[in-house]
């Protein structure tokens, strides 16, 4: 049993498997629910290379899964025409002492996730095919958003069936408990592909290695806050993580942030994590164009499937610019479908942006499953080659932009893909004096937001927060 | 314009296009919102006939989609390769002036799902290899499980993406408008599969024509409610909704029953539906065979994949049996993997039955996602071929069942589909005395709960409730 650390006793040096609670740099690393039940901190177990070999070795003696997932077609279709190995594997019963002895210990470790599964050596038939890990940290992780958006990634249906992946969550102190209700749901969802779960409440530690980082925790605005102390709240926030991601991530992780205000955010971001590619920051714009997508197929009468090639421009806030010239309906430009201009120019942005404010009212809460379903839509986007004359909409770095916006603001702008995860920004996109009027209000709102966070980006002057008017966040009002 | 219903006035004569407020016969279909915003009630539009023949020709003109959801791979994959025609469609300006006469009326129509979709006629090559859109009841559609499983069932990942579905939401005053905002986000999530959505609180409108009907509503047990009043109390809902579906369901209308006690309620269920086939009924014990399998796990330090052939036997209730006899880890029978034999017959069921409890613990609040998968899986299990040596559990009619129990019961068993739908009961499972006196427990407790709803079975004697063990349900502790 020796080679086998699956279910083992704490090695006496002591495993680093636990919440990853400590400031960066802290060797301490237990929890202590001694007397509690054994369930549930779901950590990475930080096996030593020689434990994993031997894990590995053991499981490649076992047999394969007789029934993976239903749901993973491609893969269950090929393991439905081969045999099932009936060769035994090895007896595992060191695990009831195991555990007992660790929480003896006072660490809680996940019984099930706390290995970085083989995917080369376990279950070859099934896992053959499959791409490397992805690591995919998540913050907000315990979050109403999250509670859509983990299933979403565990289940194959955002990055494919033949991506295993990793979730690094990070939680808060005070979420602790709910985000390990969260990795016991998971665990009980059986997913093939999800091969880890950690979490921590240290970003330093829960971004390690990430080829991902989906920023969604963010404060929400309390009543009477300032904008521009919500702004710096939350700019703080950002900068740390950036600064995390900087230091520990994968040297081409990409950054999605969803977290309000997302753009200058991610702006906060770009700055502070000058290792890490400038284009690979993200802020969400995906579920403002979905909404447009929705409202113009209402107008027209046409099933959303018709509608196509919908940009959102600048800001995600009031004054961001859903853009129905270049969309189409059928293949059709829109102003040729829909003739009525005085609804497309003054009441079809606010219908899009107060969506949100609208859907709080019914619903009696923010719109978490279809702000979930719009983060899935846009890491689809990029990992799909996208359609001939279609697009996407996201947020992104104005470095080099084709439309003569400031080069240094993060802006919604109508983009493709090859698929490969990167991204080009569309250059030919047609921009009229309407337009382009209001992609510069919109870009006058974004630089009077970098203003306010001048204190969080290295370089930049003081900060000087003009923002008077008290543009609202979609959901806000 | 005249042959274009889809955002067309109201007819003088009325259309049935409105939450399904009213009684059973009554024709009063009006709800008045007049002067709000002309958003969701998401009702079916009950066009004539000819109306829909109109609408249709109308959609035949027009071009196809250029860029359906990324996810529907198969579908968007054939779209790929094909041109996009570029003939322009009918203009469809009527809309705004119809969503004001719509408001005008007092009614609310849904702009986007009001036409049930043609799918023969619209977008062919998109549709072509789609199936009979499916129609599916839900109940407690505006509660936290259906918030998880109608994004599940709509994104294609449950019934597949040739399959597109009509969601038929029953809500209860109470909960109207949170439906309407769950109705809306799915309008914004742009589900190709989607085709209609519709609202209502009168079961006899909601259920008319339902392929499956999944029951998840229900009341929980309050403090201090007595088992058998809570039995009664969810007993009276089922009585009413299996009665509504008896008269206007599919004639084949599957029905899962989630809403606890959902062994008995699914029994009263049938003795309520005489002319619904008395096999189409289940009630849930997919979480109960999820966490089980993860339990098998975690004790013999496997990954869930290698886990199989795990059936839950009996009531989902405390008395339910995971049976690890028959189960297998790696293609071995579970006791020659994990040897520790106390620990399978004392400690493996409490810690899968207790799995609920534990985790409300934590998370402050029911498992809504991984109920939401269970069920999901659930419903793939009957349409996909069950993998040889394989089972998947759940609570079915006991009429002429292969292992000796009371044949007037809802009972979990092991079973296995052919894919169709439909499934079997597997009659070889090894039961030895062990199981033999659990199973007996269990048969014993929905017999007692049997008895305690004698009231609401046709022809069975007066209710007479021997209960008096405070047996839990899962989550209840």
């Amino acid at each position: 049993m020796s080679g086998v650390p699956a279910a083992r006793a704490t090695p006496a040096g002591g495993v680093a498997a636990s919440w990853d609670r400590h400031a960066k740099g802290s060797t301490q690393h237990v929890r202590s629910i001694a007397g509690q039940q054994p369930i549930t901190a779901y950590l990475r177990y930080r096996t030593t290379m020689q434990q994993q070999m031997a894990f590995s070795s053991s499981v490649r003696g076992t047999a394969l899964p007789a029934k993976p997932r239903a749901s993973n077609g491609a893969a269950r279709a090929r393991l439905a025409v081969r045999g099932q190995s009936q060769q035994a594997p090895r007896s595992v019963q060191t695990s009831g002492a195991a555990t007992a002895e660790a929480v003896t210990n006072g660490i809680v470790t996940s019984p099930l996730f706390r290995l970085s599964y083989d995917t080369d050596n376990e279950h070859p038939d099934l896992t053959r095919s499959w791409k490397k890990t992805m690591k995919i940290a998540v913050t907000g992780a315990a979050g109403q958003i999250s509670n859509h958006l983990l299933f979403m990634l565990a289940s194959g249906e955002v990055f494919g069936r033949d991506q295993p992946v990793a979730l690094q969550l990070l939680g808060s102190e005070r979420s602790r408990e709910a985000l390990e209700g969260v990795a016991m749901e998971l665990e009980d969802s059986l997913y093939p592909l999800l091969r880890e779960v950690k979490l921590g409440i240290d970003a330093h530690k829960v971004f390690e290695d990430a080829d991902w980082a989906l920023l969604i925790g963010a404060k929400p605005r309390g009543p009477g806050m300032e904008r521009s102390a919500l702004l710096d709240i939350n700019g703080q926030i950002f900068q740390e993580q950036a600064r995390a991601l900087n230091e520990v991530a994968s040297r081409d992780c990409k950054m999605l942030v969803v977290g309000n205000p997302c753009n200058t955010n991610a702006l906060i971001g770009i700055h502070n994590a000058p290792d890490l590619p400038a284009r690979n920051w993200h802020a969400l714009t995906r579920l403002d164009e979905n909404r447009a997508k929705c409202q113009l197929a209402i107008k027209a009468g046409k099933f959303y499937t018709s509608v196509t090639n919908v940009a959102i421009w600048g800001n995600h806030s009031t004054t961001q610019v859903p853009d129905f010239l270049n969309a189409k309906i059928g293949g059709v430009r829109v102003p040729n479908v829909i003739r009525d201009q005085q609804w497309l120019k003054e009441e079809f942005t606010p219908k899009v942006a107060n969506r949100g404010g609208a859907l709080i009212k019914k619903w009696g809460r923010s719109s978490a499953a279809s702000t979930a379903v719009s983060i899935a839509d846009h890491l689809r986007s990029l990992y799909t080659p996208t359609a001939p004359g279609d697009c996407f909409s996201t947020a992104v770095y104005t470095a080099g932009n084709p439309y003569g916006l400031d080069e240094d603001l993060v802006f919604s702008m109508p983009c493709r893909s090859n698929g490969d995860g990167n991204y080009e920004v569309i250059n030919d996109f047609v921009i009229d004096d309407w337009l382009r009027d209001k992609l510069q209000e919109s870009e006058a709102e974004l630089q009077k937001e970098r203003d306010c966070v001048g204190h969080l980006i290295p370089g930049a002057s003081k900060a000087v927060c003009a923002i008077t008017e008290d543009t609202m966040l979609p959901g806000e009002n």
